[in-house]
């Protein structure tokens, strides 16, 4: 990957930044590059159109949006532009129902991929970006396969060691 | 009333006219001027706003605005706007409650008011718009108590109709 | 706006009071004049009936309503009086499910405009009550777009404080 | 039973008379006197109240409501009264879950009892009244014992009929 | 009221004891004779119904009965008896939505009054078991007014008090 | 497998006969014996009883019970017996939410194994009730393993005719 | 019973261990064999295949398997295996109704039986599988047969020492 | 595009095709190539796997999976493939409410991209695929943005033909 910047991670309140970390650790994780920043489709529309077309500028290939209740980010930003969009809708009153359905249910025409609710939804969100970016990076790719093994490994190394207690006799 | 278009009446989808026309039905009740359109949040977001900032400049005073599914058209005019805005949340695959959470779960700063799902929604945006529009025209006042009596009335003629029927012997 | 209280806010319990000064601090921050008090659908029909009376003699434009649960302190004023209704969902066992249901699903004829649950909903009727008063008080609009506008300088200053942590090296 | 009307029927619409039929039927069954007619809690408010008062002063024992959507009539009738008063969730557009949560999340000191959702529902009502109604009336109760064990024998007979073609070979 | 025990309170579980004992404060402040105790449809089906017989022989007048999730206690008891019951859904993992359901959703033939979910509705459970034993004893109608009235009156004085500090300036 | 009826399946209702023959279909396929009748939880709680105690004696090793709303049926059959009972939710005016629920939520101590809502659920209890047949019937073992095979069989043969024209070009 | 391990619990990650305990414990109760271990359906796939076939050639009767949110892991198991599958849905970000709702609805052809969410459902799915092997372990039904009555007993002993406390005067 | 198949269309029934043609029509539109066959991830596990593997070593770029009720086929998918995997949630009983629970609910670490309920949701799994692809494949962006162009100009001529009716005089 040669862009600066392949990723941009928006959210609609800066109290989602913990739960929207999750994404950018992956991020990391795998060598895409990053750019994380809050914007409102409610309260800063503008700098939200902004900040999109500003990133289609730079060559950004993914944009992830979290958002919770009425969470309409995703939605406006794919309303937008054509790249890629994934929806991560934060937890709520409501535990993350409203702003799932918010995300996921789009018109056809303007699609938004929604992840899970929450901390695993933002991390899975990462990881899709970098799926996405792997289209055309084989080192990308590596790095996935590298990681997915290693759940797999990780699994395999917790059984070995639950196993020990976990049995009759 | 001297506005000619008090109320503009935006809709995300054709398919929503139906529904829709019983704001519409409503507004001409207590003949409130209006105007009809159908513009998306997602598919035409342009259009949307340059119809919500044309109805500023032209004096329009409320905004009913009806979606469907990740219904995000009332909260994007609400983001644009400081008119009042009036969502109705139409049915959907998942009866409307999508619908509805995606209108009435707005984050603190940008108020959008939600009424029922569907028809009955539709038909209280009108009547809800037009006590906007009374609170600075005394004629449109009295349109409102007069159909507000005509409804207990036509209970009261209904009740005794049926009353005849309905008891034990 | 020269009435003295324009905004009636009520609520079904005293316990809903720290939810409900939202819509207070709101509306002090527009100036608009507000009288808050409490008064439930089911313990205190006729003191209920009472307030709305006085309000609408008083001038009184528009009433702001919280309850939880069967919340039908929004829909029972609505029946009664012409004044917009704002129903704001008081946070309940089911987190607030019912009482929005409650709230917005109100029949074709009388309209509630439902806000969102809890705090951001209560916080909002105090917005949407001045939007409605801007109707006819050029102050108070102007109010609301100056704060229209530091919702959206406050999200551009945060927006940069935070891009300088959340990227990629 | 001496009085002539015990139970009063109350539904918000007259679209709900088929339903509220079923609670009806079931009074005849038990020979329980009623009167069943319609008056809306938001749009007939003062109908309702005068038909309870008239109700209470007719020696009426039990008051049924059925109503849909934001189903405020049972509760509103329970703020008026200290008879028991016993809700029917009409089915609405959510299938019955708004109206089911608008009539039984009363809040505590002002009970509502409800019945399941639509027909079934109404049915039990009438049930549940002439329950009521044999705490003074052993004739009722005779009936209702009756009733009972015919329910047990219909499935006994309905039983020993399938039991013939249900079973392999 | 001459019964010694009119009432009695059923409840699946003793951690129910806390919730349920709401209904029994309301009792002793009608002075409606109750006993209360556990009893498991699942887990002890024949003690349920060998209470519920033992009730009826000693002139019971109501039964309620609390559980959560799975809520069968009410409808199993409603199938063994004339009298009326009355359901409470005790909270569960699902916030009590299960144990309304499977309170509320009785077919046509077996009603169970169900009340509020959690401590409202076992509140609520004793003052409806109130009305049902008033209809035959005036002294317990009288408490049951002077209940009322006192809900009243509390809020009016609430209301006047709250009145002080919500207003603006 | 020697014994003539291996698996009783309960309904509670004779409208539920449509969807439960499923469980009867898959039997037959599998060549275990079953009874099939109607008896309710609510309606004929000791025919219910009868049946299951009978059922016992008669050396039944699995019940299926199909109900729908407040679904006690599987529930109710689990407290009286150690045989394993399987439930079948039947849908119902909330779209068998109530029913799943009802069936699922039973409290420690008292398993019911549910399977999906309707018709799906059904067939799925016939074969669960084979598979537990199977456990000691290595005949029945051996149709279950031609049955899944047949079903990954007819994927394969269905996928192939599909994809005929299911690709671009 | 001669198997040495004839139930394989299975859980998707090592934060359901405590929940999964409740199986085991019940396992224990009843001297059924079992084995529990972790693998996820989505992060180590070929491990969970792996340790299915391996169960099988070992001769295990039953696999309980207890997943959260896409709770895949019990319909994943099911999809490979003749044994009966037991599924737990364990508690979510949505209260365990994705969890359920992912465990319960499978199509027809492949019966996951589905235990209530968290520790009750874990418990039961204990006891369930008991129950199975109790088909062909006389001593396995005498346990479960024993501890059923254990629960009759506990609640009688329960009942009446709350009994003292729980009634007026 | 040089690939013959860029993304493979999977789903988990025949009963699926119409609603997931909706997909292969948009990417007809995109000129991206496709293959669209069946396969369940419970009915016919193998050849789901094998299908997945065959389409990776083919150069497939994306998978689209659609299943309805416990939809586990994205997820199983998922779990073996570093391809982005978009679900599609078909409607079920339950209203797809469990498909979309099943589809988008995934765990950290397995990301799956979900959809909207339905044929919308199949359309923009279309389109999302498509953006994927554009971002190797400047000749389907192009074509992304003329359709999303194309969408936009429809809206507006609706929106014009449409306004000639819809206003008050």
């Amino acid at each position: 990957m040669s862009e600066k910047w392949s990723v941009l991670i928006l959210m609609g309140s800066d109290s989602d930044w913990e739960v929207m970390q999750e994404a950018a650790k992956m991020l990391k994780e795998f060598e895409v590059g990053y750019e994380m920043t809050v914007s409102s489709a409610h309260r800063s529309p503008e700098r939200t159109r902004r900040l999109i077309h500003e990133a289609e500028e730079r060559g950004v290939q993914v944009i992830i949006a979290g958002a919770g209740g009425a969470a309409h980010l995703a939605g406006v930003i794919a309303a937008e532009t054509i790249l890629p969009v994934i929806g991560v809708p934060i937890t709520s009153v409501l535990n993350g129902l409203d702003s799932l359905l918010s995300t996921v249910q789009m018109p056809g025409g303007i699609p938004v991929a929604s992840m899970a609710i929450g901390k695993a939804g933002a991390k899975n969100a990462g990881i899709f970006a970098a799926q996405i970016v792997a289209r055309r990076s084989p080192e990308t790719a590596k790095r996935l396969l590298a990681y997915k093994k290693s759940l797999a490994e990780e699994m395999e190394a917790k059984g070995k060691r639950l196993h020990e207690k976990g049995h009759s006799d």
